[in-house]
């Protein structure tokens, strides 16, 4: 089980709540798409809203942590290793100030 | 500056190919919801496909590690943050067991 | 029940399928944002990839008659409704050439 | 031009309030998204908020109007252009009574 104060933060206050039965990785799934959408609202016309998109932001990771805990993996290791994958997709050489994915390249 | 070997990794990853330009705090939230449509993919329909669940996480979870670099804040930190104010809108005696929002309990 | 020569298709298409006990109107709901996410990702970074927004915003589209359908209603009468609201929420006077939501006004 | 009287009505409440500069195709498509998240967060526990629902749903079709009106398609036309595409991709031999996609059929 991953050890990290933020986390142990979470599941406290999750428990406390008794919210676990909610939190399915489905669920869960859901809320950070929600939550996006509520942090991209914050860029929707002219204009950006940086105060507001810092706590959207926080709602985004906050789901992020919680399915991550549901479904066992430590985030800096799936960030890691989905890294290792990207470097293979996207050579140095080929994607250079490209914006292209990568079966275009 | 927030320290930490992952986003130091994502830091050279783009510094390498030369993508801070597009990395703009939009287009980082935009790339949020994109992804995060992508994880709710993996439970769109019955059944729920993890392994892919954990990849498409991961690359939320990229452009949020992002997008807290660019606006210049700590994710632990603004989670911790967050999560305080949840506290005070969410009491436990209130909220214990229910999934109704704040403004409905 | 709506009558539209393009529903009428969908439910075909559907029936056939026997997919229509997947379409829960949550699922539907899921299945609409996954779409809106795959057409957002035609405006990822610079440049537009039309063609393809094309077509993902008929994915997204029909998932939208298709859970109107589920609900009972008509797509035509909901947004015509809605505009009505919107009518009252953005008077003309006070929204002219502004992009501030109502409560900013 | 499509023709039709509740994109006429929507395209005189744009114009009537100069929000046509904002609508950008890739506005719109943030919009849709946007829209979209709030529609999912109807079904994001236990039970759904139906009514709700039809609102959000009236919000993404909107988008969805603006947006085909603005890359110049017809809604209708769009859809059953994809339809067909999808007859080919889901054989009902091959996708009856399954959620599985084409490429794993």
């Amino acid at each position: 089980m991953v050890q990290d104060p933020v986390l142990d933060e979470l599941r406290q206050f999750v428990r406390e709540r008794d919210w676990g039965k909610f939190h399915t990785p489905g669920n869960l799934a859901k809320s950070i798409s929600i939550e996006a959408g509520e942090l991209l609202e914050c860029f929707q016309w002219d204009g950006a809203e940086l105060e507001s998109a810092k706590e959207e932001l926080a709602d985004v990771l906050t789901y992020c942590l919680l399915l991550a805990d549901k479904l066992g993996v430590d985030p800096a290791e799936i960030v890691t290793a989905k890294l290792e994958k990207s470097r293979d997709k996207y050579p140095v050489e080929k994607s250079y100030g490209r914006s292209a994915k990568y079966d275009r390249l």
